[in-house]
């Protein structure tokens, strides 16, 4: 297995074809902080599963088109081909591309929609790691959150979309907040708490993902656990939701933020896990307040809320003890923080 | 009596716990510019009255134990001593812990909220004054407002909590403008601009502000009444809602914006006290418009208006002429500004 | 002709007054990123025309006051004496001085709220320059944006003013998508779409202004049409509203960025023309998404989307290969950019 994961290494070194394939396949993995092709492949087998399991291929189809027309615009436009091979302007165009077609009626012109939204989000990646770099940071997947909302807003305005989130824009306060009965069967609700990171309601694909976390950083598969569970028990118990959080809707963005701040960007430990947890509860609100503001305009959170609660959560920079970690993450996202562009 | 302060300041410097009850005493000053913990004391009185005039005595106590976990947080997490002090970390949670309570309904989970919110104050605080360090400003007050706004925007979407803003989400200009008839009995208008800053309605609180802030700076407490004056006749003048005119609610951005520019971040003079009237019309207009834009989410302006006037009349750096100034604002923010994390 | 604008330029360099009007003329041509006081003077012939076209002959008179109260601001407030005098100072507050009036229902009251407005264009103007300068970028027309955003915001809540926007509040999606039929009638439409960046629907101002961009720049006049064509056909093709499309407004925000980044912040080659043509989709995009934003609030969107746009597409910093241009961009905004403060 490490003689073929070598292998593959070397060759994406030598051949150029090889070497984008290779960063395309770490697109995926990149969204929830790993950098590695094998999760990145376990990722795309667990987003088509989950397209077909909801009968809409064409989600997974978006997904891979937005990957390619992502990597190969900032190709075009010479980004840093460092941060490039490890799939770093890969994983926002992924998200965009399974977003336009899961918010759009399918029609050709949605291809095209897609395309130039694609090559938007990698244009604002590069334009938000410029600002960001100022402290530190990177553009997580905001470049995705904004470009998908743009394209969403916009197309209430063109004759040709039909925008299809099933959020009627209104008031807050007017809709009724329990939209159905809550079936106390949390494992399930847990796994597509992981799933709805990639926009996807299924238990199943939660499951891949998960495996394609443990195969690369046993810390990323139990924060991201650790996320989901923490988040959904504590919207739970406040009274969110019910129909909601049942599709896992209130796990997928503190799934990412435990990942993040948990086990990738500080070594983890007992200072950071309790910093990790109150980060858990500070992504539940602030999804639920960003939740309140978008109502009147009918357009869904996506993982708006985790980017902005990491970044509150980093930019104090507290340099928490150091404490052993019996897992080193090898190459972690920590680095490619520092050295994007 | 300056025996006693130096007697104090002494025994502060030495034992932690004293210095830890100097640094929460500056806290409810340094939301008015102030570091003092006499200053710190009298509000703390201002805010008790108040609340206790209007019938709601857990206000005070929420407002006091947010000032004791939002500064005991930034001890947690290292903050730096010098600001932590100054009660540079105490302020904003003070206001967090104000304004839970009066606008969310008395429960026990209430508290826990409170307690989070308080924690997410600190933990914004040290996150906004890294991006504001870019240049050499600080967040003022605007953790408070943005924690509050997540908490009470989260609020909708909890069946657990119900908000009492007596704001009904709407579109701008649905509402009658003119709730009520102006009495023109103005004295205690201007005084409720005063303690509107702590979101107390009572003259009897604005009138002990103004000697709080009168035992430390001259200069601060003239333009805490020239901010109160100027806003409201100006709101007068071009007719503002005569119902919130009366409870003191467009003075009290001003009140802030007048002693920020006019009296403390620049030495007092005439050229700044044209700018800093300007500077009033200015916080009058975004607080105006800040309330159209929060019309359909019905929640309240709070003190943003005076963070986005006073950043943006600090921003230019105009380093007005130096004139004599017959008080010297000894330990003034001015210094904390520069040497705030 | 170049003896009489080499004596102007001697006169303006040794005369206060003359500079002062100098300063001014240059104003109205920076809006369209050219630095010169002929292409100004003509622009302010053509606002001239447009206003009495429309019947609203005060829409120049507000927008001369805006242009000398603004720029008049910038010399009490000792702003860079290199950018006031290339007419960085006056741009912005031209526009607040011609929003106004058109917004506002004409009373003198208006008239006060116009020169406050204008001072705030410029005091902002101070403010997001140096956030901007960060990022070798400057705040552009924003300033004007901002500030004529909380102007007319505010207008709301005083009972003196009425706001006549043409725009109801409402919820994305609620209104007639088509509120005319397209005449297909397509040359006066792209005209309207340049002097709709002045806020004037004219085909004569639009032909003036490409006029007055010519003199001192082909590519400038160029970028200009191929921005103008580009967004209303792309709207067109979209299905975007009729009635707005006939009238202009789906192209002077692409103008704007088609000026901007295909012939004035790059130099103009085959590269920077794709880049260009995708800015001007990114730009009509960005224009429909703020549109569907500000659909609760009433308000237009004025040039907004320009400056996100272009900020976008400029974060990059991608230094496209250089090519051969034809015509020198000899005293171009770059270097503006670049030294403003």
């Amino acid at each position: 297995m490490t003689a073929v994961v070598h292998g593959w290494d070397r060759l994406a070194d030598r051949n150029p074809f090889v070497g984008f394939v290779d960063a395309c396949l770490r697109g995926p993995a990149q969204v929830v902080f790993q950098n590695n092709p094998l999760t990145g492949l376990l990722i795309l087998v667990a987003v088509a599963w989950g397209a077909v399991e909801n009968g809409q291929p064409r989600i997974f189809g978006g997904g891979v088109v937005g990957l390619l027309v992502g990597t190969a615009t900032a190709v075009v436009l010479r980004a840093d081909n460092a941060s490039l091979r490890k799939g770093l302007f890969g994983f926002s165009p992924f998200l965009t591309g399974i977003a336009v077609p899961t918010f759009l009626d399918d029609r050709p012109l949605m291809w095209l929609y897609l395309v130039l939204g694609a090559i938007a989000t990698t244009v604002v990646t590069l334009a938000l790691n410029t600002i960001f770099k100022t402290w530190g940071l990177t553009a997580f997947t905001m470049p995705f959150v904004l470009t998908t909302w743009v394209l969403l807003m916009a197309a209430y305005q063109f004759d040709r979309f039909t925008v299809l989130t099933n959020l009627k824009p209104m008031f807050p306060g007017e809709g009724q907040l329990t939209g159905g009965r809550f079936d106390w069967d949390l494992i399930p609700t847990f796994l597509r708490g992981v799933s709805q990171v990639f926009l996807i309601n299924s238990w199943v694909t939660g499951l891949i993902i998960l495996v394609a976390l443990l195969i690369n950083s046993r810390w990323s598969a139990l924060f991201a656990v650790v996320g989901a569970v923490g988040a959904t028990l504590l919207a739970l118990w406040f009274g969110a939701d019910a129909a909601s959080l049942d599709k896992g809707l209130f796990g997928f963005n503190a799934v990412l933020t435990a990942i993040a701040v948990g086990a990738v960007l500080h070594r983890p430990g007992a200072l950071v896990t309790v910093y990790t947890l109150f980060g858990i509860a500070l992504t539940l609100f602030v999804q639920l307040a960003l939740a309140t503001v978008l109502t009147p305009l009918g357009i869904p959170v996506l993982t708006g809320p985790f980017n902005i609660a990491t970044w509150l959560l980093l930019l104090p920079r507290r340099h928490f003890a150091p404490v052993p970690n019996h897992e080193r993450v090898k190459e972690s996202v920590v680095s490619a923080v520092r050295h994007t562009v």
